[in-house]
């Protein structure tokens, strides 16, 4: 072969592998630039925090060739528009609460957290292998969404009282700031629910506008500075025992991406229901430390609130379902999933903690 | 410009950008093939399950590009072989369990679990959030490894026993199947700890050549058939309060991949952690009903005999401490982590799962 014709072939095999290798390439691993709309402000470190390691972790992944940009509430749409921009397409996907929607449909609650339903690590198990996020995602489907689990705050705290709360009866016309069907099930018994945003917590506690606040838990509580405000800090917060943050995702945007995108985007939406709950769980003992120091006074809601709350609940639930198939759907399977995990957990996992918490002082 | 002139030019220029684009595509995604080693068998779908989906995650967001193929214990190297295969090259990373290396040295059980250490979810946030995984890769450079928490049981049971085991003094030369630091601790209360592999328990059980033998919980347990020769399921598993699984990468090998691979790896081995607790708890639940209709009666372990173990745990503990300064730091960090989450797991966490609990029977 002559030098000028094996340099002409060596050419044309090297423009040959490259027609054949670049269509596969850009296929596969397009630059696609995604817009995230969050329901959260960036203060919140904790859950904004999660989504912001989401989208880091998707860039890295893929060389930066698919970018998701996380938008902080108000930035593209008010916080609790974040579905709709969503379900719209103003945005590819949200980071948001289902139980932020209940005023459409309260089914949305069910993704989410009830109040009396499954901790953290239950409403994780239900919905990954308990076939929750199948029978959310089909209710979804209504509203153009794909949804992902995203990260779990863990049980929050019942809420800053400016007075103590003893009796079921002191909570008859007791101004409170909580929304959604928590704000449903305690109006049963006396609250008078207040809608007031998370950066007028402060002033409506101080003024008296509102006699009680639930927002988060220590960590973001502490960050608010309600402490300075409301001396009594009650718990368990028993309608968020272990609410779901999801990644929603446009149905018709979702369908446009390659195979690895998708794979991607449910791989590190679960390293972000990981990394926000162990957030939480390793920054909450501190602050509530700090806050017991600073005078905060901790008390457990009683037995009678909790029994009253209880009722209160499962009736509002018997109402809902009733006359919403979709509600009864998920209710129904989340409950009876609830009823096995509990009678399991008492078994193990609360003996263990039981002990643990009680032989503390003993080291 | 003559038309040959154009057809050599414009075939310059794909060449050209073929020669720009090819080398970063090769080397930011290049085709890679690694081995894992796992320290589990097949069977054990919910902790080789977690893995097998790390493997395909990483597989679907490359495009095949990064492959991981997963080999069950025996197939390259036995069970506990894991660890020493990745540390020396034989296989690139290893699915395993610190705890089982005791032998080498006590502190790798801290990066998995210690009898009377922390819950699923502490121990998840002390790797993750706490500073625990920085401690435990620091200790790890010895061996060559950096590793990434990927999967949890959640808290285990005690085992199988074929008589009821009251007193400690029950405990007295009490073969049990238990080993590592587990089997040291119950040693100093009068058992004598039994190495069995995990295919053999069963024939241990019923020929009595151990008395008792612990696994991991009812879903993996009842699948080893060990309700059919013993007849007392005792909880909690205190030496397994939250053991974690590890994916352990050999570092040269770590330090050659390209930075979207070892963000990949990270991401995964998150989904991993998140999945093997979710599977975990979802079907440990039907499995305990199943078990207790079948006729297995479930037994707490007596105060008396917690009180014991914890002593024995605690004076190990001291003597470890006093002639290893490894597992003295990771020893002390972890118990001061563990003091702060008790103190504020039992105001939420524990308050809401205990009226959860309670109310149980009332729906």
């Amino acid at each position: 072969m002559k030098r000028r014709q094996f340099i002409r072939m060596a050419g044309l095999g090297a423009a040959g592998a490259a027609t054949v290798a670049s269509p596969a390439i850009a296929q596969s691993m397009p630059e696609i630039r995604w817009r995230l709309t969050s329901s959260f402000p960036k203060s919140l470190d904790t859950i904004y925090g999660a989504t912001d390691l989401f989208a880091k972790a998707v860039a890295e992944a893929t060389d930066n060739k698919f970018q998701i940009q996380v938008f902080a509430a108000g930035e593209i749409v008010p916080a609790l528009q974040a579905l709709d921009a969503a379900s719209n397409g103003t945005v590819e996907m949200a980071q948001t609460a289902g139980y932020y929607y209940v005023g459409k449909d309260p089914t949305f609650a069910i993704g989410t957290s009830m109040p009396f339903g499954l901790n953290s690590r239950m409403q994780t198990a239900w919905l990954h292998s308990g076939g929750g996020a199948e029978l959310f995602n089909d209710f979804l489907k209504n509203y153009n969404l794909i949804a992902f689990a995203a990260g779990n705050t863990g049980c929050q705290m019942g809420g800053w009282f400016r007075k103590e709360i003893k009796e079921v009866a002191d909570l008859n016309g007791l101004k409170m700031r909580i929304g959604g069907i928590a704000g449903n099930v305690l109006a049963k018994i006396g609250v008078v629910p207040q809608q007031v945003g998370a950066g007028d917590i402060y002033a409506s506690l101080e003024k008296g506008t509102v006699d009680a606040a639930e927002f988060v838990g220590p960590y973001d509580d502490e960050k608010l500075g309600f402490q300075k405000v409301a001396k009594y800090y009650y718990y368990p917060g028993f309608w968020d025992g272990g609410p779901t943050i999801h990644h929603m995702v446009n149905i018709a945007k979702w369908e446009q991406l390659p195979p690895a995108y998708k794979s991607l985007i449910k791989t590190a939406s679960s390293m972000a229901n990981e990394a926000m709950q162990a957030r939480y769980d390793a920054f909450n003992p501190p602050a509530i430390k700090r806050l017991v120091a600073g005078g905060t006074q901790l008390r457990a809601f009683s037995p009678a609130i909790l029994d009253a709350s209880l009722k209160a609940a499962n009736d509002l639930y018997a109402e809902i379902a009733a006359k919403n198939p979709n509600f009864k759907k998920l209710y129904d399977h989340m409950v009876a999933f609830r009823a096995d995990q509990y009678a399991w957990w008492q078994v193990a996992e609360f003996s263990y903690d039981n002990y643990m918490i009680r032989s503390r002082p003993r080291g």
